[in-house]
C-alpha cells in the first residue's frame, strides 16, 4: 500500500523544481522500468506497481533487490504523469558525474544549443545510442533530461548515453577541442566534408544556434537540400542525418 | 464578425469525420497560412483572423482574393485547436488528384505502412520536401494528412509534397514498380547498397512493417548501428537517414 504522504511526495516530483531539490526523477512504463531494473538497479529508489507487474517480475525484483510497493490502479493513476498509466512507475535517483576522457580528435559528439522540446531531446539521445555516441553535451538552457516526456521518449537510451550540461566555452577549454562545427543552413556539405571527428553544435528548433555560440565554432557544415530556400529541418532529424553521415565515414 | 453557426461549423471540422464529409480542413498560424495564401490561394475557402493580421496583410489578402472575416480574440480561441491560438485560421479545401507519372527506375520515394503519429507524418513530409521528393505514398491506415497536428508540424511542406493513400499492391501494379525495399532491422546496409531508385517502405512506430506488406517487398535495407541489438529508430528519423543517404548517392 502507498500512503497519502507518499502520493503527495511523488506528485511533487512532477515539477522540475522538486526533482532538482530531491535529485530524483520518475520513470514509467514496463519497457523503460525493466531496462532500468536490469541495467542500473542501483538507480531505483522505490518502485510502485500493480499486482500484475509484481506477479510477472517477482524473481527479477527480488534478485535486483528493488524496494517494491504494490499499488491500486487508482493510486497509480494519481502518481503517474501519463494519461493512461502503465503498470509500473519508478522513483529514481538522478546521477551526476564528471566529464570522462574523450578524444575529440578521433571521435565525434554533439552539443545541443538550447533544445527546448523534451521529445526532441529524447529522440536525439536514441540517435546517439544508435550510432555509439556515449556522451552528449547540452547548453544549460537545453531542456532537462529528467523531464518525464524526455525520459518517456528515450526508451531507456538515457541509461547508455550520458548527458553533460555546461557552457560551450567551458567544454572546449576543458577538453581542448580543436574542431567545433556549427550545423547551419550555410556551410560545407556534409557529403563533401571529410571530417569525422570533433564536436557538432545543433541549434534550437525555432531560432537556430545563438550568435555567442556560433562565435566559438571554427567550421560550418550543412545538409544539402534538393531546392535552395527550403525550410530548416527539425533539430532531431538534422542530428540523425549528420550522425549517420559521420558514422558511415568513420567505420 | 463571425456568426454562432459559423463557429459551430468550424468546430465540427475539428473531427476527422466532418473533415471527410465536408472535404475541408483547418490550417492555423501566421507562417502556415501565409504560405497557403501565397502558394495555393485557391485552396482557401475562408480565412478568419484578428484585426492585427488584416492590418499587416491587407494588400496580399486583397490581391489573392481571399474571403476574409475579422474575429475577436475570444472567437478565434473558440474555433482554434491550439491552446494558444495564433492570429489566423484558414478553412481550406482538401485536394485530391490521381497519381502522377513517376519513373521509379530513376527516382525514389517512400511508402508509409501504418504511421499513426501525426507529428511523425508531418516531420516525414518536411523531410521529403527537403530532399526533393514530391510524391509520398501511404497505406490507408496511416494517419490522415489533414489531422491538425500533422498540418501544424508540416510547416507548409504539404503544399509541395503530395500524399496518396492506397494499398501497396495497387500502387505497385499501377506504377509497375520493380524495386520495393523494406526498411528493416535486418537487410543490406544502406551504406553498402548502390541502389538509389525504387520505393522504400517505412513501418509503423511500434510494430514495424506488417507481414502482408513485407511479402510485397523484394529487398530489405537497414541502417547500421554501432552496437547490434539496439532499439529501433523513430520512424521519421529512419526516413531522414535513408532519404539523405539515397539523395547523396543520386546527386
Amino acid at each position: 500500500m502507498i500512503s497519502k504522504n507518499q502520493i503527495k511526495y511523488i506528485q511533487s516530483l512532477h515539477s522540475k523544481k522538486h526533482r532538482e531539490t530531491e535529485t530524483l526523477f520518475l520513470a514509467e512504463g514496463v519497457k523503460t522500468c525493466l531496462e532500468i531494473i536490469e541495467q542500473m538497479p542501483e538507480m531505483i529508489d522505490e518502485l510502485f506497481c500493480l499486482q500484475s507487474f509484481l506477479n510477472d517480475h517477482e524473481r527479477l525484483l527480488h534478485e535486483k533487490k528493488i524496494k517494491t510497493t504494490v499499488t491500486s490502479n487508482e493510486d497509480l493513476k494519481r502518481i503517474s504523469l501519463l494519461q493512461t498509466p502503465n503498470e509500473v512507475l519508478c522513483v529514481c535517483r538522478q546521477f551526476s558525474q564528471s566529464v570522462p576522457e574523450i578524444n575529440f580528435e578521433n571521435q565525434f559528439s554533439f552539443y545541443l544549443d538550447g533544445i527546448r522540446d523534451p521529445g526532441n531531446l529524447g529522440t536525439i539521445i536514441r540517435i546517439c545510442n544508435w550510432f555509439g555516441i556515449k556522451e552528449l553535451f547540452c547548453s544549460e538552457d537545453t531542456v532537462e533530461l529528467y523531464n518525464p516526456k524526455c525520459i518517456q521518449s528515450c526508451m531507456g537510451a538515457f541509461l547508455r548515453v550520458k548527458l553533460y550540461y555546461m557552457p560551450l566555452n567551458e567544454l572546449i577549454s576543458l577538453k581542448k577541442i580543436k574542431d567545433v562545427f556549427a550545423a547551419d543552413l550555410n556551410g560545407t556539405s556534409i557529403y563533401e566534408s571529410s571530417k569525422t571527428a570533433g564536436l557538432i553544435v545543433i541549434g534550437n528548433e525555432a531560432n537556430g544556434i545563438q550568435d555567442s555560440t556560433k562565435q566559438l565554432c571554427n567550421g560550418f557544415i550543412t545538409i544539402p537540400s534538393a531546392d535552395k530556400g527550403m525550410e530548416s529541418l527539425n533539430a532531431a532529424v538534422a542530428t540523425a542525418i549528420i550522425a549517420s553521415e559521420w558514422f558511415r565515414k568513420s567505420v
